[in-house]
């Protein structure tokens, strides 16, 4: 069944005056690679979770499994897996030229900000899915649909005045995914250390694009 | 050379209130395929652009070009290469089960937003960047960036009050790419109508999963 479609609607000055503070809001979003240990509430945690749900999906499939890691040992756990690989992947897999590429971030295997987030969420995405006869369920665009919900995950950090990196880390998928025993149609796409930044946080003094760089009009 | 971050601070009252109303007005959000042919202040599209592109993204690369159409032969020529495989797709690609999963949501292969809206926005992925010598830069993890910036742009069109529909022509890329005289290296992701929805819009009644449905805690 469909239903009448209820739009929110602002007037032409409301429009271009919460467009540009959204802009001037996310525009201050940066990743921030030292997190401090204070805690969080969790109910923000809930309502940024909850805000990426709210995300389209490919013939509405929401593929998404969101696990919210605030246990220590766990979290410890997380640490060791992935400086281990971190190391190989900095050392052997990733060549020169991609380690070439991060000199200017200065990011490096060991992750601190693991053991000290208050949160981290591990974004898992369901390649797809199981239904009740036991058959498999196809998710169509699973990945592009969990990317999209992330990005409106890290809107939702921001906003609440949370920070985040976001991280793909490679080759932890099935070590991760099995300590968390995700199941076997769960895929590790990304990892937000969540929380505070530390007091002396820095980040790479980088610029973004100019508008005329990324808008082509016709 | 690295900055000091300044973080955007709010009380613990305020990170709740502002995380439940920011998840309210996302939850608000639908996939309109109604749209109205009422012009759209260009200003806003401006800044719904500029907050896109504040995502993060693979070593810095903003692997984006946003290509907003709001020429009316062109849409008429987007139209056209769209629904001619679209039909396609419905009949022959996309097979009896990937049919049978969008009939609920009632979508056809006749896209009459891609006339009607003022504005149409074709998000092409950079699958590499060229470098001032010619040679390639590789685009680590573009296509998850660019569906994070997208996801953000989503955020940003519904805060503004506008609506669109997530869409990805299937099999319509190289010629959406040469119609639109864009170079070998961007590749079509997602194209999305914008605009104010049509007074008589309607969506598929559709419902999200409970927070316990994506959430797992650890
Ligand atoms: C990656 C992706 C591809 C999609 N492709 C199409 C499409 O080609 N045509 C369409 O009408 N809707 C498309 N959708 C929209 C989904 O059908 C819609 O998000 C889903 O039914 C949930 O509805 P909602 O967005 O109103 O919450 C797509 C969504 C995503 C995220
Ligand atoms: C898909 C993706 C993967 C990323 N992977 C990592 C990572 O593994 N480690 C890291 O420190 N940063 C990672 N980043 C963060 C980027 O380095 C960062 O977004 C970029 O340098 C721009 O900085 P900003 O987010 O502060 O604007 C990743 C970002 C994206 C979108």
């Amino acid at each position: 069944p469909h239903v009448p479609y209820s739009p929110v609607q602002y007037s032409v000055s409301e429009m271009l005056d919460r467009s540009e503070r959204f802009y001037t809001l996310m525009n201050l979003r940066r990743s921030v690679r030292f997190i401090s240990p204070e805690p969080v509430p969790k109910e923000v945690i809930d309502n940024v979770i909850r805000t990426a749900g709210t995300a389209p999906s490919g013939a509405h499939t929401e593929p998404w499994t969101f696990v919210v890691v605030s246990d220590t040992d766990v979290k410890h756990r997380i640490r060791e897996i992935i400086e281990e690989e971190e190391e190989i992947n900095y050392k052997q897999r990733m060549g020169n030229k991609w380690v070439q590429d991060l000199k200017r971030l200065r990011t490096n295997w060991v992750k601190e900000y693991l053991d000290v987030a208050p949160y981290l969420i591990l974004v898992f995405k369901q390649a797809y899915g199981i239904l009740p006869s036991g058959k498999k369920k196809t998710h169509y665009y699973n990945e592009i649909s969990v990317s999209i919900s992330c990005g409106i995950l890290l809107a939702a950090l921001q906003n609440a005045g949370l920070v985040t990196v976001t991280t793909t880390p490679l080759n932890c998928g099935p070590q991760l995914r099995s300590l968390l025993q995700r199941p076997a149609n769960e895929k590790l796409l990304m990892l937000l250390p969540v929380g505070f930044p530390a007091s002396d946080a820095k980040v790479p003094d980088l610029k973004r694009k100019d508008l005329n760089d990324i808008m082509v009009l016709v």
